[in-house]
Formats: C-alpha cells, structure tokens, sequence
C-alpha cells in the first residue's frame, strides 16, 4: 500500500498520515500540493491519499474542496483530527532579535498574527507553498525562521525557538482519506456522509429546498460550505457533510431526493467520524421505521388495508 | 353487484349512484344512514357503497369522514360529483301561502336558507333524517313542504312548487365509491388519494411537519379537514386528499413519510378524479426521476460513483 | 346586558351562557338558531351572545364558523368548555319498552349512537332543531324519548330515564361569547386567538406558507378547520385557532403576515382560555425580544452599529 | 479623502480603488494586508477602504469576511466588479524558456494552473504576499516571472510576455467600500445587504430557521459563507448577502427574526449592487404590503374590525 499526502516531509498532513491505523505499514509518497496528491491516486500511482479538508480556525480548504468537486471521483473512506500548534523553527544560533524574516504556508499565518505581533512585531511575512518548504528555506537561508509543526526541526536540522504557537487555542485541523471508488466502510452508528451539490440554474430557495431533504428525514448537517462553480460569482456548488451513512435508509432517501432536485450530486463517502460521536437518531428515521412503512405500503398498494 | 347508498329512494345519493357506470345493471340498495350502508357493505350484505363526502357550501360530511376513518378499513374506488339544486315539493295542491312547515335534512336548510326568508319567511323549517324522509313526511301530511331534489316528488306523489333552489349558485356535492379493501384501480395520470392521518401524542407543528412530506414530493393536497378524535379538545387527526396516485413514487414516499411520523396512517384509496384535471407534475418528482435517482444509490452504495 | 343564546330554555347552550360570569345579572334572550342569535347581536338587539364552537367528539360547528366568518364582523371576547352529557327524556311513565322514535338535534345522535343500540335497538331517530326543541315535542306527543341535557326534565314537565349516556367519554363541547367590535380583554398569559383567512386563487403549497408564518414565530395552533367558501370544491377557507393574544408582538407580525400572503383574514379575537394554560413561550418570541430587536435595527438604520 | 487598499501599488485591488466614482479625487493609500487596511480604516488614518470580497473561481475571501465580522465594526456602503485576467511578467529580455520560477498570491495560483502546465511546465510556483509584491520581486531578481494584472508591469519596470492569462474565462472578483459605521447609503431598488450571523450554542437545524426567516418574507440569499468561529470544528458563523436594503420593512423584519434567533447578528452594510440588477419583489413583501398590514393590526388592537 502507498499513501499520497501532502509533502515534503514534516508538514501536518504527514503527522495526520500517522494518525492512519491503515497506514501503519504503508509507505508514504509526498507531492507538492494537493492537486498532486489527488491525481496521484486517481492516476494508480498510489493507492490512498491524505489530505486537510478544514481548520477550526482558517475553515475548509478550497483546494481540498474544489478538486474533490471535479476530475475523476474519489471517495473519503475515513477521517483523522489533529490538534494544530505551531513553532518557530530557526536555525540554531538564531535568537528573537535575528529575525527579519518568517515564512509560513498562508493558512498558518493568520493563526499566529497576535503571536507574531507580540513576539517578533518587526518579522516580515513570506508566504510558502507548505510549511515543511517554509522549514527548508530556512535551512537553505532564504528566510530567519518558520511556522511548523515541532516534528519538523529535526527533519530539517533546525531548532525549536518557540513551541505551542496560536492565536486561538485547541485549533485542530481534520484530514481525510481517500481512495478511488470503492463500496463505502462499514456503518458504524459514528459516520458522516459528504457531498457537493450543484444546483443548477438561477433556484433561490433552492438551499432551502436542501436542508429541507435533510430536514424532513432528521438529518443533521455538521457542515455546510459554498463554494464557486468558476461560471460567474452567485453561482454555486454546496459542499455539505451530515450524520449518518449511506447504507442508512434515511441518508439513502436524502440523497435521492437531492439527486432530484439538484442539477448534479456527487457523493464523496461515508465514514467513520474521527470524534467518534454517537448522534441521536429521531424517532421515525430509523431504518427499521423505513422497513416497516415500506411494508405498509406494499400492502395498500397490492390491497391489504 | 348490489350498491349501497342513503336512501330512502330519491335522495341525491341515489341520483348519484345514477352516474357510476359501473352500478349501471347494479342492484340499488337503500340504507337509513350513512353508517348503516357502510356496516352492510362490511359485513358483506352488499359489494360496493355511494356516501356523501363533501358539499361545495356545507363542507365536507361528518359522518362520512368519521366513520372511514375507524372501524374496519374500506377503500374509495370512485368520485362522483353532482351539482345540487333542491326544488320545494309540496302535495297537490298545495300553494305558497299554505306552507307553515317546510322539512329536509339538516344539510340543505343552509344552503336555502335566503331563499325561504324572502319566499316562504313565515314557514318553521324542521329537520329529517334524509330529503327524501322529508318528502315522505310531507306525503304523509306531518309537514307542508319538503326541500329534495326535483326528481324525488314522482316517487312520493308530489308536485314541484319551485325549482333550482340554491342561496349559491354552482353548488356541487361530491360523493365517493366504497369497496372492501382491493387492489386500488389504475393509475390514469387524473388521480386523487385519500388519507387520515392521526399525530397523535400533543405535538405542535406536526401538522407543518405533514405538510413537509407532500411538499417536498411536489404534491398538492386538494382537502385537508381536522376532525376530532373524541379523546378531548386538541385532539385532531386529519383526512387528506391530494394529487397523485399510490403507484406513484412520490405518492409512495409521501405516504411512507407520514407513517413513519405519524401515530396511526390510514389510507383510504387512490381512485380518478369526477373533474378529470390532469395536474402537471413538477420537476424532479416523477418515477422517472425516482427510479434514476434509485439506480444512482444503488451504484453509490456498491461503490461506483 | 343582554345575553342572546340558542334557546330554547334547557339547551346546552343555555348551560354554558350560566357558567360566563359577566353574564350572571344579565337578561337570557333565547333565539331559534345560531344566525339568529348572531343577527340579534349585530344589529344591537342583545349586547353579547354565547354560542357553540366545537364538540370533542362531533367536531366545530359548521353554522358557528360560516356565521362568524362572513357578514359584520363580530368578536370572541371569551370561552366556556362544557362537560357534555345527555339524559333521556320521557313523559313521566314511560318505559324503555315504550319507546318508538327518540328525537334530538343532529349533533346529538352520533354521541350516543352505541348507546342507542345498546340500549333502544328498535327505537328509530328523529332530528330536532334543537335537543330541548326535542324535550318539546316529547312533552307535546310527538315523540317518546329525546336526548337533551338533564337540566332540560324540569323545565318540559319530563322526567330522566337515564343520565351520563355518552359513547365517549368526557366529551366536553367548547363554547364562545360573542360582543359587537371592541378592543380585546386584556392579555392574561393563557390567551387564544382565532381568525379566519381565505387564501385566495388556487395557490398550492399556500396553507404551508400560512402555517410557516406561525411556525417561525414560535406559535402553536389549538385548531384548524378548513371551510368552503362556496365558490366551488377546492375553495376553502381555514378557521385557526392558536396561542397567544393580539396585543403579543409575535402575534402582531404573524397576523401582519397573513395579511400580506392571504386574499383576506379575519380576526375574531383574543380572550382567555377556559382550560387555563399557560403555554411556554419559545426563546426568542417573548415581548421583550421584539422590542430589544427593533431598538437594535433603529440603531442598525441610523447608523450605529 | 483617503482611501486605504491591499497594496503595493499594482494590485487588482488598486484597479478596483480606481473604479469606485467616489475615490476619484481621494489620496490611496497602500497596506500590505487586508487587516492593516481595515486597522488604519477603525483607527481613523483613513476614511475608507476597498478589500477583495469574493471571486468568481477562488470565492470569498476568508481574511475579509473575518476581519469584518470581529473586532471594531465596519460597515459596507459600496461595491466594484472587476474582472480578473493575469499577465505574465518578466524582466525585459526573459523568455519562456528561461523561466525556473513563477511567483503570485496563492489565489492567482488556482486560476491559472493549467495555463502554467501547458506553457511553462517546467516552472516552480512560489508564494508571495501579493501579485504586485511577486513583480517586485521578478524586478528584484529574486524569481523569473510573476503573475499579475498587465497594469503591473510598468510600475515595476517588466515586460508582458502572456496576457490575458487565466483558466476559466469571465473570471471576476468583487471588492467592497467600507467605512466606518455612518447611516447606510439610499435605497435604489438594486441593492444588497450583507450580514454576519452566529447561531450559538449547538443548534441542529438552525442554519434552516434562519433561511426561514428570509423565505417566509420574499428575500433571496446572493451569497452564503461559513466561517468557522475559532473554538472548535462544528462552530461556524455564516457570512450572508441578500437582495434588499436595511430601510425596507422586508428586510427590517427579516434581521430582526435573526437577531431573535441567533446568538449574535453583525449588520455589514446596504449598498447598490455592482450588477445593477433590479430583483422583482415578492407580491405582498413590498413596503405599502407592510405599512397596509400594520395599519390593519391597529385597527385590530384597538377594536376596529
């Protein structure tokens, strides 16, 4: 087995990648960016990818979304969340009063501003194409320190100068795993189920019209997020993750019912949430209950009132 | 084939039966009441029934409602619908001015009532059991007048001293087909199925909750009338009829949401439209689309997207 | 004061008129029917009148409801529930086995209709304007038995063969008192309201809208009673009643809204609920969210944010 | 005058500085970031400022709808589309063939990755802090070419070797004017309002109540944007803009429901549509609907039917 994540080494997705029981004995290839990543796996090349989906502090990453929403499908077949903290890596020797320079990947930026403010007000940032890559300009010299995870200063022969970074405390960022097309996990009574739908043309109320497909069959969204179809700004597609998994009567009728009404649906998964909460299910929505009214109905319509 | 109906012979019960093709070489079988036909036809004494269901000025009939919606189950095959126009039958002889008593069932007083003030003010009006009961009782000298239909007055040897009586002109009562539970007949794309839906435990906003489930399917409901469940004030279940038939998907889906949300469900039939309005089916909700919607699941769920 | 009531003397009617206490030094005017009791008030003849609503087992009152929805207007200023029961009433020295015909108003037999087989199998049913009209015409011969409240045997000379008949127990038959416009009682935290509206032109999905108008204000409806308007099968109008009090704001915006969606609404009143619950109000709809709301979008619209 | 822009010089956000009518005469004023610009703006260096909202392929972006959610309000009282096409710059003399690296603003990045593939496939990305900064440094020597608008080039003494450089065709990007908070500009009947909503505490099914609220009176979301609020995944904020002004009565009740409902309602502005669409207005949600219904309540309340 071989595991795409997002490299080089020492970024956060290598340590969620970690945090994969699967890929316990897996190798683990990096590319450069998740576009990479993806069409490495879509291309055979490798036979599972990580990457981050969304951050308690900076939100979902629109590449992560778009490039799940388009190309050749891929499915999430699991979960991981990672408690974010950053540190200051530098080469050893560096102190605060030496750095002029700070290079991050833009989304961990502004999760340390006030940090930044308050410990090195007159560092300038430089934005880098990963954090790892921001670790290893500055061992080439290019910059005085960088944002990354700790386990990121032996990969690249620095020192930590500062631990546990962050403006807002407890961020995590959740990473999924993916695959090609394969039948979804198991249920486990702790899943989610993600989707990107596109409404088509000019619908207002067509939100509405979604929530109320998960709505009327007690489907509870965790997260909802719009994101541009690229054909003019007010269109849309919705990428949405709820509870619940698609063998689930319920989530099978939502679905169908936004297949119906939506111009295109894609469905990116069923899997076990990385929180492992146990949602309530309502009263009704089981699919025993469906069981039971789909065999009510077959006898009123073959006459047994 | 014996039909049930209200009789005696000459209420508008009978005219209607008059209308179903099918009771056409049927023996005609009057009733008293309206329970008693539908117990006969229960018990097997009869195969079908014709009842009185709704009135365009006097809203729907109580007892009919009532009296489907308990006991053991039967099923509407049919609609019919007649205009109602009463005439004022008097014996022989009888003039305007000799009219101290003017008698039919508690139905058609208010659907005349402007009527007898301006022509007969000083008349007492009294209540029958059924029109033509009053026509009978007029023939036997208890009353001075009785307010039937037209064709009433040969069979109880009465003349017609006016005719096309009515305070709302175009007034139509409709009145529905019984059969023992059966298969319900053909969809014709001018379908109409009723329910009775009961909610209950106390639970506002079920009733909105209801009304979810039709319209999110995109199907229109054409009565909706509460009728107590004698357990106390507040205590409602709700007879329905909407567009569609039970073969339809939608209808089905429909039907399974209300079961699996409601206390109690019964479906009382799926039968063609008297008026024969075909209504347009909106986008996304015919069995086409379900089926292409199911097929998709299906791949989903084994793993091709 | 003068009450109106449909009379005669010994009606349940009567009854309830004796439970409204502004009423106990006032003047009882029986009138024959519903519209006359109202036409009495309208055109000032009594100050106020009491009439029947709704039965928990028999369902609203046609008459009550179509009276109340069109003409002049007139206002419900209170509510008296009932406990229903009927006694059967015979000329003194009557048996069970001398009983032929047994009369009451129409709403009277399907309460006792289990009872009346159970008990008088032979007997045949015979409709009255009203039970004690009923009572009347046992005393005068007519008939042998009626079924009218207890109260009723005095006051016709009759004596009680049998009390507490009922097929369902605990029936209770709600009550309103009716005054000419007026600004309504004063809100008591245990209100209703009732309106009619009429929804105009065919607009599926239309009563949804109205319940929605409700729903988003957080208010719960005791009863919904949709009515013909006449003009043909499918025109309704619907009879809402629901928690809460006109001069409520939350009440106030929903009845602007009906306003606005409906062809017409109709307010009846706001008066104290003869149950005396004090139902919760949903966080966010109180009073005090209104006004904390609008003091914050004048801010919002002057300038200050 | 001073306007406050995302500098340096060069930036798209400059050209959208020099489309606000406005601004004409106005000094700008070059930040390096979006909060430096908003900061000068709260702090009073500035009168107003011009900050990139959203994009029709890269959509919102999160920095501005953060910023502008938290800390010291700002409000929004106008916007400019521009449309979005990259030039590529180099050092005069440099060809294709000589490029290694290719510098921009990760956002740029997306929109033109496979115009990069396919004509320089060879070259490395590299993030900069802005486009204009990533021409400062091809000037610099530091990369060999940078993306940005072709307005760029001479500012920075390049050459444009490819123009009109972009992916998707029609790419636009919307800017806003923000000031401090000040009463909101006049309606015209082609505006947008922006808000800031916070439902609070865990609340399954809120994000469908407040789409509710908007529904129920006519008003049609343009945009809808979550935002994480920092403690926690599952903990979002939603950025909306909807069709309408804060002065119409529609609209006013609309953000009061909301400020009902949800924890915490930040108003962000009223302001003419960049589009100058004129929307229809709902049939019975204009302000006369409004003024109409609550001259109607009154008369209610004070007992004027």
């Amino acid at each position: 087995m071989r595991y795409a994540y997002l490299g080089p080494q020492g970024t956060f997705t290598e340590a969620a990648l970690h945090a994969v029981p699967e890929a316990k004995d897996a190798e683990h290839v990096p590319y450069s960016t998740v576009p990479a990543a993806l069409d490495a796996l879509r291309r055979g090349e490798v036979d599972a990818a990580v990457v981050a989906l969304e951050n308690s502090v900076e939100g979902s990453v629109p590449t992560t979304l778009d490039e799940l929403a388009t190309g050749q499908p891929l499915q999430i077949v699991g979960e991981v969340q990672l408690p974010v903290s950053f540190a200051l890596l530098v080469r050893p020797g560096t102190d605060f009063a030496d750095i002029k320079t700070v290079a991050s990947h833009p989304h961990a930026q502004p999760q340390c501003r006030r940090w930044l403010a308050a410990h090195i007000p007159d560092a300038e940032w430089r934005a880098a194409t990963s954090n790892a890559e921001a670790a290893q300009m500055v061992a080439d010299g290019h910059y005085d320190a960088a944002l990354a995870g700790a386990f990121a200063a032996a990969r690249y022969g620095l020192s930590v100068l500062a631990e546990d970074i962050h403006d807002v405390p407890d961020a995590v960022t959740r990473f999924v795993v993916l695959r090609r097309p394969c039948p979804p996990p198991e249920p486990t009574g702790m899943d989610r189920t993600s989707v990107v739908a596109f409404i088509g043309e000019d619908h207002p109320g067509a939100l509405l019209e979604i929530l109320t497909e998960f709505a009327v069959r007690g489907i509870n969204l965790t997260l909802i997020q719009s994101r541009p179809t690229g054909t003019g700004l007010g269109s849309y597609r919705f990428w949405m993750d709820f509870e619940g998994h698609v063998a689930e009567k319920r989530v099978g009728e939502a679905l169908m019912g936004l297949r119906r009404i939506c111009a295109d649906v894609r469905f990116l998964g069923s899997y076990m949430r990385a929180d492992r909460i146990r949602p309530e299910i309502r009263r009704g929505t089981h699919d025993a209950d469906f069981i039971e009214a789909a065999a009510w109905l077959a006898g009123i319509r073959s006459g047994r009132l």
